[in-house]
C-alpha cells in the first residue's frame, strides 16, 4: 500500500530536478504515475507526459537525447502546440556545454564518431539525402529545393520564394553567359539547373549523395541541359579545376568544425584572381555544438558555424568579404510549410517507414523552426570574391529591383 | 676624377635593391647623380626622383616610412599622376611584416610607442583630429563629414553622398522617434544632428577630440537641438548608461587590435535587450599592420581590423549579424573628392601650416584613393542586434527605396 506514493514522489523529485535542469520552461511536466510540475507564476503553454520512469531517469542524464528518442517513441507525448513549446524550451534550455557531464560526454563523443573525415563524410550525408528522393518529393517543393527560401514578402507561396531564391544568389554573384560556375553540395540540382537555364552559365555540381546525383542527372538529360551542366560524385577536398563563380548552399552545415578550414582551402584552389563565390548556411551567433539529437537521429555530423568561423576560414585566400545577410525569419518561414507539407503527408510516412520515423521528423521540423524563431539558429549568406573581380555594383539596388534582371529578362520563372 | 662614376655606381647600385625591395614596381627611379632603374617591359607610369644618399640609404632601411618623410621634405620627387604610381607600388610592394628587420621593427616599436590607452587615445586623436576645424573646414563637405560617403551613382555629388550615407545608416538602424542612440566617436557631430532633427531620436555624442565636441556643441545650439543631442567628451570605454542604438563611423579604426575585445564588451554594456548597433570601418581583408609612414605623420595608434576580429569582439554580447556592406569604391570616390578640394586649397594650407604639411596630407589622401582603388584597403558597414530586436525587415529592400522613408518622409534633405 505503501509503494505507490514512495513511486509517485520519486518521480514527482525526479520530474523536479527535469525542470530546473531545463530552465524552468513554461509547461507542465507529469507522469503516469501521477507527478506533476507546473510553471508557477503563468499558466502552462501546454504539457508534457512522461510514461514511464525509465524515459525519467534517461531525461535527467541527458535531456536532449531523451526528449527526442522518447517523443519518437511515444513515451513522451506533448499536449499543446508543438512548435511554441519547443521555443519556450529553446529560450529557456541551458546548451549542451553548460548541461550535465554525461550529457556534455556524449556530445564530444559524437563529434568523434561522426566526424566529417572523407568516409565519414559520406556516411553522415547518405544517412540523411540517401532516404530516398520519394520521401522529399512529399513535403519539398515540387523542384525538390531542401534549403531555406527567400521571401520577397511573408505570404509569397514556397514555390516562388524558392525561385526568388535562386534569383537572389544569381543576382548576387553576378552570373555571366558562358561563366563556369562550381555547386558545392549540389542537392537535387535545381540551383545547378537553374543557372544553366537562366543565366547561360556551365555548371559543375559536386556532391556526395549517391540519390541525389541520379535524380539530378536525369533532370539535367529531360531539360536537354546536359552539355552544360555536370553532376559530379565528389568530396569538396577531392575538387579540381578553376570556377569564376563558387556557391554552396546548405552544405557548410555538413562539414564539420574542424574542416572549416579545408573547405576554405577548397575554395582557394577553385577560385581564379577574378572569382567570386557565395556561401548560404545555417550559422550560430557563438560558437556551440549543435544539438545532440539532431545529430544523433537526423544530421550525424553536423556543425553550424558562426560568421566568423567562416570568414576565418577564408581569410587566407584574401578574399574580400563584400556581402553578409541574414535570414534568419525566412527559414523559418521555409520550415513552417515543409512541417504543414509533411503534416498532409504523415499518413504516407508512415505507412513507408513506419509513426516512430514520422514523429522523429515532426520533432525535427518544429524543433528547428523554434530555433529560427528564437535565434538559436541563424540563416546566412556571405558573398566573398578576390581583388580581381571588377564586376561588383556600385550599390546593392540591383538585388532589389522588381521584375527585371539587370540583363533585361524577366524574373518570373521560365517554364524548363 | 674616379669618385663621381663610383658615387653614381654605387647609388646605382642603391636604387637597384630598393626597386627590388619595393617590388619592381613599374616606375622609374632616378636619383640627383644620375643613377637610374626602369621596369624592363614597360613604358614606367611615371618617374621618382630622389635627390641625395641620404634619402637613398633611408629607403633601403625602411622604405614606407622614407618614401613618405622624403615626399614630404620635397627630397624626394614624384614626376606623374602621383595616384596611379601609388597604385601601382600598393600592388607590388610587400607589407611591412614581409621587409627587413629593421622595418618591422619600428612598426612593432610604433604599435607599442602609441598604444591607445585611455591617455594614449588622447594623444593620438589630439594629434589629427584637433589640427583646427579651420583646416578640414577647406576640403570636407560644408557639414564637416570625415568619413566614407555613400554614392547613389557614381557621379553623385559628395555633399548629397554624404547625406545619402547618414540616411543609408539611419535605414539600416530603423530608427523611431524617442529613441536613446549612442553615437561613438561623434566627429563635428552632424550625423548626431541629423538622426536627432530628421528621425526625432535623443543622441548622446561621444569623442576625445576637445576641438570637434566645441564645434558640435555649437552647432546643436544653432540648430535647437540642444534638447535631444548632447555631446560627452568621454572615452569609449567609460561610457554608462543604456541605449537602444549604438552608432560608431569612423572610430573603430582608433581602437587598436589589443582594445577591440573593449570596444565589444563596451557595445554590449550599452545596449539593452532590444539594441542594435552599426559600426562603420575601414578595415581589411587579413590581419595586417597599418602602413608605418600614415601611422607615424598621420593616424598615431590606427589598426585595422578584419571583419573577422570585429565579429569576434562582438561574440561574447551574443549578437545576430545581420548586415555587412563592403563600400570600397565609394570611400576612393570620397577621397578623390577631398583630394581635388585639398589641392584648390593648397595655397592656403600652405600659408598656415607650409609647403611640407602640404605634401603629407597630398601623399595621405592620395595613397588612401590608391589603397582604396587596389584592395588594400576596404570600408565595412556591420549591423549587428541583440535578439529582442523584432523590428528588422523583412528583406533589405527598404534600403533601395528611392525619394521616401518608410516613414513617408522626404528623402531629401531637410534644411537644419
Amino acid at each position: 500500500m505503501n509503494s505507490r506514493p514512495a513511486a509517485a514522489s520519486l518521480d514527482q523529485w525526479i520530474l523536479q530536478q527535469i525542470y530546473q535542469a531545463t530552465g524552468r520552461p513554461p509547461i507542465r511536466l507529469r507522469t503516469a504515475s501521477g507527478a506533476e510540475v507546473a510553471p508557477a507564476n503563468s499558466p502552462p503553454l501546454g504539457e508534457i507526459r512522461i510514461s514511464d520512469r525509465v524515459t525519467l531517469g534517461r531525461l535527467i542524464l541527458d535531456p536532449e537525447i531523451a526528449f527526442g528518442d522518447a517523443y519518437s517513441s511515444g513515451r513522451l507525448e506533448v499536449q499543446g502546440d508543438l512548435v511554441s513549446m519547443l521555443e519556450a524550451l529553446a529560450m529557456v534550455m541551458p546548451p549542451v556545454e553548460q548541461q550535465n557531464t554525461w550529457a556534455r560526454f556524449v556530445s564530444r563523443w559524437m563529434s568523434w564518431a561522426q566526424a566529417d573525415t572523407l568516409t565519414g563524410a559520406r556516411r553522415n550525408i547518405h544517412q540523411h539525402y540517401d532516404l530516398g528522393n520519394d520521401f522529399y518529393r512529399l513535403w519539398l517543393d515540387p523542384q525538390m529545393i531542401y534549403s531555406c527560401a527567400y521571401f520577397p514578402s511573408p505570404d509569397a507561396t514556397l514555390e516562388a520564394a524558392q525561385e526568388a531564391k535562386m534569383e537572389h544568389i544569381c543576382r548576387k554573384l553576378r552570373l555571366r553567359p558562358g561563366e563556369r560556375v562550381a555547386d558545392i553540395g549540389s542537392g537535387w540540382g535545381t540551383l545547378a539547373l537553374h543557372m544553366a537555364a537562366r543565366h547561360g552559365v556551365h555548371v559543375s555540381g559536386f556532391n556526395i549523395s549517391r540519390e541525389q546525383i541520379a535524380a539530378a542527372r536525369q533532370r539535367a538529360d529531360k531539360m536537354g541541359l546536359s552539355g552544360r551542366v555536370e553532376f559530379i560524385e565528389a568530396d569538396y577536398r577531392d575538387i579540381r579545376g578553376q570556377f569564376d563563380a563558387f556557391v554552396s548552399v546548405g552544405m557548410l552545415e555538413h562539414v564539420g568544425r574542424p574542416y572549416l578550414k579545408d573547405m576554405g582551402r577548397a575554395i582557394h584552389r577553385m577560385l581564379d584572381t577574378s572569382g567570386r563565390g557565395l556561401l548560404h548556411f545555417i550559422g550560430r551567433n557563438h560558437r556551440e555544438p549543435m544539438s545532440p539529437w539532431i545529430r544523433k537521429r537526423i544530421f550525424p555530423g553536423t556543425y553550424l558555424p558562426t560568421v566568423r568561423e567562416v570568414l576565418e576560414s577564408l581569410e587566407p585566400g584574401d578574399f574580400s568579404v563584400l556581402d553578409v545577410e541574414n535570414l534568419r525569419p525566412h527559414y523559418a518561414r521555409t520550415l513552417e510549410h515543409w512541417l504543414e507539407r509533411f503534416e498532409e503527408s504523415a499518413g504516407v510516412v508512415a505507412g513507408q517507414f513506419g509513426p516512430e520515423f514520422v514523429r522523429t521528423w515532426r520533432l525535427y521540423l518544429a524543433s528547428a523552426i523554434a530555433g529560427f524563431r528564437t535565434g538559436r539558429l541563424q540563416l546566412f549568406q556571405v558573398l566573398f570574391a578576390r581583388g580581381g573581380w571588377h564586376d561588383y555594383p556600385w550599390t546593392r539596388a540591383h538585388l532589389y529591383e522588381a521584375g527585371v534582371h539587370e540583363e533585361g529578362r524577366p524574373s518570373k520563372p521560365q517554364p524548363h
